[in-house]
């Protein structure tokens, strides 16, 4: 069986390291208390298993193998299998992975790679220069203005500032229409064709639309944001969509420093979600009442004409504390249990009823 | 001018927030430093402001006022704009935003919310229940038996777990087919119609396949990650393809924990990248040197048959550290120069020149 090995920094004591990495283990797998893993198909070929444990400058370093087909082979399940639940943990890193092949022939790579860009820019045997089209507010002659002299100069690749977007003062395919034209003004003036990459952002339509555009105008590269278009989309654009090289810019890695409330109780909702899965004060997870409180209010309150959506606490949601829940959060809100409802073997059907007349009891007093 | 409010904590002694403060405005908008801001309408109408900063235990809370038409009124560019590149800082947060009426109505928020909820559950006054169909690992006809169970009990809505996906063992279809028609078992057995919100993720062709399957079987709302399939194809799923509710998981939240040399060395160049920009130890990010390394590595050294990826460090690349850059990373890498190549008004040109000069000369010694 393939195995994808992961590996997690645990930071504090490392104590109860081992029983971090467990739990991890599960939760990226089954996501279900141990107990309720009876099946031994499951046991044997679905649930991640702790390897190694090791102590390190006060924290531990966990190594957790998954079985590659907990993946699916998919872009998307990949990240739940890596770093999905426990990237919420304030404790918990995702510090590397070690991925079986045939999860690197699922994904790829890249297609055109080092080789690629060196036969597209016709640079060998030295390091490439880059710069930016920029700054955003420059409408398309200034920016080929620029994609003009940086071509004149020798650059080998310009790329559009990753803030470039399709803004009314500079719309996309004027932009490319002009810097591709700089392009090949100079190139046939000097013979030197700089390499520009447009910068694709928007929804997955919008991306696909500009990048038909850049390769109709003739762009021999492109450039996207992966951690803010998604992995997946980023996954689909190199692998699936275009046929010339993708340079990856790192803007939005670093999502996590988002606060909880802002996240989950603005962006969500602003974004579209008809109801918000978060993980709440009564679990594992820990997260502040003050903090549950802001974002279920940030959740439902009147904002700008947009409809309110629904708070839907999950993580720790019990038949014990429902009654609790409910009245804390109110009537408008969801209150999501997980696997303790199957803790009982066979007895899933009644301990559900008991939960949902456990919720329907305290709405009367909510 | 409609402004686009976002607050940001900013960790450390608060002596120097202000400037910090100053460059995140300009970071998140012209991204160049403040020379190279000489045209009126930029400095004007596209330069982020920095309206307020007070310390508060041991740090600082910074507001920036950004012009709206920054955000080109984009759900991806908007991610730009909010937190692009300081979120690549460890000091950095991003606490707060206050969202102009233009961009509330771009984005528009929840087409069904509460009430659609509500309405789709036939629940009214009172909290809705909710679990998953879980774990990982079961067959259609395993998850349906548990619908079934948390039908007849009861329950409002059961959403696939977040790791369900496309997997050979549980296909997609077979999944969604078969947990529908236990929802339509025991409607017709008690009248209760529980809500069953099968999980989408993939790429963006992929979800959209199984949307429209899902819809076609009746599903009557839908379950997503919108951080792991990124947030502009959460939006696009919400507002441009789902008629029916869409419910938001918080899988992949904090993507930030990944540790940098596994993000940008391994994860991007699986995904597809030909080129990896990443913010190295010469610049303001401060990434250190022997991150740099390893990122790089990983890059270009054999992996499972993987094309290698070029790195292509940006971030504090000048003219005068062209060199030690290209002695540091070697041929195969590309240098990405910023700002600094237009500090001298005029000069654009010729100091574009001195650095494609500097790099060529290097490599000879690299």
């Amino acid at each position: 069986m393939e195995l994808l090995r992961v590996t997690y920094r645990l930071e504090g004591a490392p104590d109860d390291a081992e029983a971090r990495a467990e739990a991890i283990a599960r939760e990226h797998t089954v996501e279900v208390p141990r107990a309720v893993v009876r099946d031994a198909f499951i046991e044997r070929e679905i649930l991640g298993r702790v390897e190694r444990v090791e102590p390190v400058d006060g924290a531990a370093l966990a190594t957790v193998a998954y079985p590659v087909a907990t993946t699916a082979h998919d872009p998307a399940q990949l990240l739940n299998v890596l770093f999905g639940m426990s990237s919420l943990r304030d404790d918990v890193r995702c510090v590397d992975c070690e991925v079986p092949p045939s999860l690197l022939r699922a994904l790829g790579g890249p297609r055109f790679g080092v080789a690629g860009l060196r036969e597209a820019t016709g640079v060998h045997g030295r390091a490439l220069t880059c710069t930016a089209a920029k700054p955003m507010g420059h409408g398309p002659k200034a920016l080929a203005d620029l994609v003009r002299a940086f071509a004149r100069a020798g650059l080998d690749v310009v790329k559009d500032d990753q803030g470039l977007a399709d803004h009314p003062f500079c719309p996309f395919e004027d932009r490319v229409r002009a810097c591709l034209a700089a392009v090949e003004e100079v190139a046939d003036e000097t013979g030197h064709r700089v390499l520009y990459a447009p910068n694709l952002i928007g929804t997955p339509d919008r991306v696909w639309r500009q990048l038909e555009f850049a390769r109709k105008e003739g762009a021999r590269a492109v450039m996207a944001s992966p951690m803010l278009l998604g992995l997946p989309v980023f996954w689909e654009l190199c692998r699936e969509r275009s046929d010339v090289p993708v340079l990856a810019h790192p803007s939005f890695g670093g999502a996590r420093a988002f606060a909880t409330e802002l996240l989950f109780g603005s962006l969500l909702r602003l974004y579209g979600a008809d109801a918000v899965i978060f993980v709440g004060y009564a679990g594992r997870f820990g997260t502040p009442r003050a903090t549950c409180r802001e974002l279920a209010d940030r959740l439902r309150r009147p904002w700008g004409g947009l409809a309110p959506s629904l708070p839907v606490p999950g993580g720790g949601v019990e038949l014990e504390n429902a009654a609790e829940l409910v009245s804390f959060y109110g009537r408008d809100a969801m209150l999501l249990v997980g696997g303790s409802l199957q803790v009982e073997e066979g007895a899933v059907q009644a301990r559900s009823r008991a939960f949902v007349e456990a919720v329907r009891e305290a709405s009367r007093g909510a």
